[in-house]
């Protein structure tokens, strides 16, 4: 893994342009490789082990051939994306933290200071941050060797979704473009797994939000407490919630419109990311609550995509269960993670090369000479 | 990691010497270091994320400052130990595979071809293969880089535990010898950690043995169908335990006696290795159900012994999470692993790895120019 993926030449698209290759990559997006998860599933039967012992780690190894369509896909080079951007409804107490944390965090990403940098080093993971709509004055360029940034604003954050909408439609499908290019970019540069990551004040209100409108779900119950507000913050953080869709009444039939009411310019960058990678056969981890409220929109777009993600965590936010539910997915690891940046996604990454690892590097039974089963007690 | 801790000499001793060592080691676990955990603690807040916002992660920093005394234990270098021995039990069909296997599985430990090799290789721990009793001719040396082989047999392969005692009182010392040294000679070479492993055909019938004498559980309650039992042979298996345990009727406040009567030698040499550890404050990372009910044993000599643990994963043998209950340890993994071979251990070691790296990698919040919590919202 280089760190350095190249991603030079992205910029803000015209909407027209992205919608053009949005339909492409929807229509990309094809079901699992059945005969690629046999073989990977018949190989890791002849490993020196009882036949499913390892668990978790051989349904990652099927689940990995499925996506790619290679029984023995590689799990490196490895990237998080961590898509980066503000939200006008920060003003209104809904975070712990005030807007101007998303700016200092991506220069700390850009430092190499932040937790996520110092989780995917562990796992020799690349980092790419990408400003798709931070506000305030841009990060010049990444000090840390395995931090890429990319600068490409769409806007400097979004509305304030109870005043109007969060960003126009156009604005929408030019942050979703941001993140089809730049999974095009990685995937083109060799990045065989992309994990996604997220930063920005106010966004497990915009996932709470969009959770809520795409599910169903009541506001309380996908209403958390996010980097720790108390009792009456989270009482507010709910209210504003509820009169945002009272006010948008968002039709999630139609995801665009829905992601553009509410926002936010981050997490429609995740859209096209997810479907930008998925078009193309490569794995995405997803890490807690806001990159699965990105995952659900962009199933509403291509609904063959959910058996292509992998989940790394189950998150401390209430909405994330209900999100991995509508999802289908059971995710890897249950470690109170509530951070985001990738953090998880980054842990879950360390299993799939532990998995990887099992798959290419065990002996069989007969190389090793070691007796199979006996027949008299199950085998 | 050099992968070759000097463990030259190491030799089956006299049965009064290894009880004076013993009774050294037990009298050297003292309670958990509150000072080191509150400066490990204090530290975490420093850091730029939420106080809290990496769970169990932090968790973890501060349960190793609490073992070692340092705010910023080291993690590396790591070391899996796998004590490897055979049953005579398992001539009565309670494994789904041959006697054999045990040192067939030694030579493969050696060869580098196990699932514990390649797991290990992805967290750059080392792997030591103890030979305190497998039946059969030895394996010469490891041919693995990364793999130490310690002859070491007290003697091949324990006794039938429906025919009279699995070992004698002596040679259960003796075993215990072996895990005490290969502690010591670990520890003074450099490692850090060590991950718990085992291999052995019957391992769980003795294990399920083993934890329903120390906690008074049904038999039927902590068996399960170990490498693949069908359910005859997983009855068999319940049977054999009952017998056993009727003819015995081990006293768990004996706790050399139970471990000598049911057996078995690996589980003895694991005793000996968690006492030996954790009387040099080295975090000693458990596996599954065998590795459990080897730190049950443990825990009646050294009652100050199970916070100085870490459970690595809850397993699928269901006698598992009775015995994580009884040591009062919440496992960080749970991924339906039942392989052993200390595989689990491995993995979580990924996980300390990640968390020492946040601890150490981390920029605070006064050098990277990150603001702080807003107070009116819960700060």
């Amino acid at each position: 893994m280089t760190g350095r993926p190249s991603l030079r030449g992205i910029r803000v698209r015209p909407p027209a342009e992205v919608a053009a290759d949005l339909e492409a990559a929807i229509a990309a997006i094809g079901p699992l490789d059945d005969v690629a998860s046999a073989r990977a599933a018949a190989h890791l039967d002849r490993l020196t082990k009882p036949p499913g012992s390892l668990g978790r780690l051989e349904e990652v190894v099927v689940t990995l051939a499925g996506i790619t369509g290679r029984w023995d896909a590689p799990v490196a080079p490895a990237v998080i994306v961590i898509a980066a951007a503000d939200h006008g409804v920060a003003a209104r107490g809904v975070s712990a933290y005030p807007s101007a944390v998303t700016a200092q965090m991506v220069a700390n990403f850009a430092g190499g200071g932040a937790a996520i940098n110092a989780l995917a080093a562990t796992v020799e993971a690349g980092v790419v941050v990408v400003d798709v709509g931070v506000a305030g004055p841009p990060t010049a360029q990444a000090k840390d060797s395995r931090t890429t940034l990319v600068e490409a604003r769409v806007r400097s954050g979004t509305g304030d979704l109870l005043a109007g909408p969060a960003m126009s439609t156009d604005e929408t499908r030019q942050a979703i473009g941001i993140g089809l290019d730049v999974a095009r970019g990685l995937v083109a540069g060799g990045t065989r797994v992309i994990g996604l990551g997220e930063m920005g004040i106010g966004n497990t209100t915009v996932a709470s939000a969009l959770v809520a409108a795409c599910t169903g779900a009541p506001v309380e119950a996908v209403t958390g407490t996010g980097t720790g507000l108390d009792a009456a913050a989270r009482t507010r953080k709910v209210t504003v919630i509820e009169d945002a869709l009272a006010r948008h009444a968002p039709d999630p039939s139609d995801p665009i419109a829905t992601l553009g009411a509410i926002g936010g310019l981050g997490i429609a960058c995740l859209v096209g990311v997810l479907l930008g990678a998925a078009a193309a056969r490569v794995p995405v981890v997803l890490d807690g609550f806001i990159t699965g409220a990105a995952a659900l929109v962009a199933a509403r777009l291509a609904p063959a995509l959910p058996p292509r993600l992998i989940a790394a965590h189950r998150s401390v936010e209430p909405g994330h269960a209900i999100v991995l539910d509508h999802l289908g997915l059971r995710p890897l690891l249950d470690l109170d993670l509530r951070l985001g940046e990738g953090t998880g996604a980054a842990l879950a990454l360390g299993l799939l090369r532990a998995a990887a690892a099992a798959r290419d590097g065990m002996a069989t039974f007969a190389d090793a000479g070691v007796s199979d089963r006996d027949a008299t007690t199950g085998g």
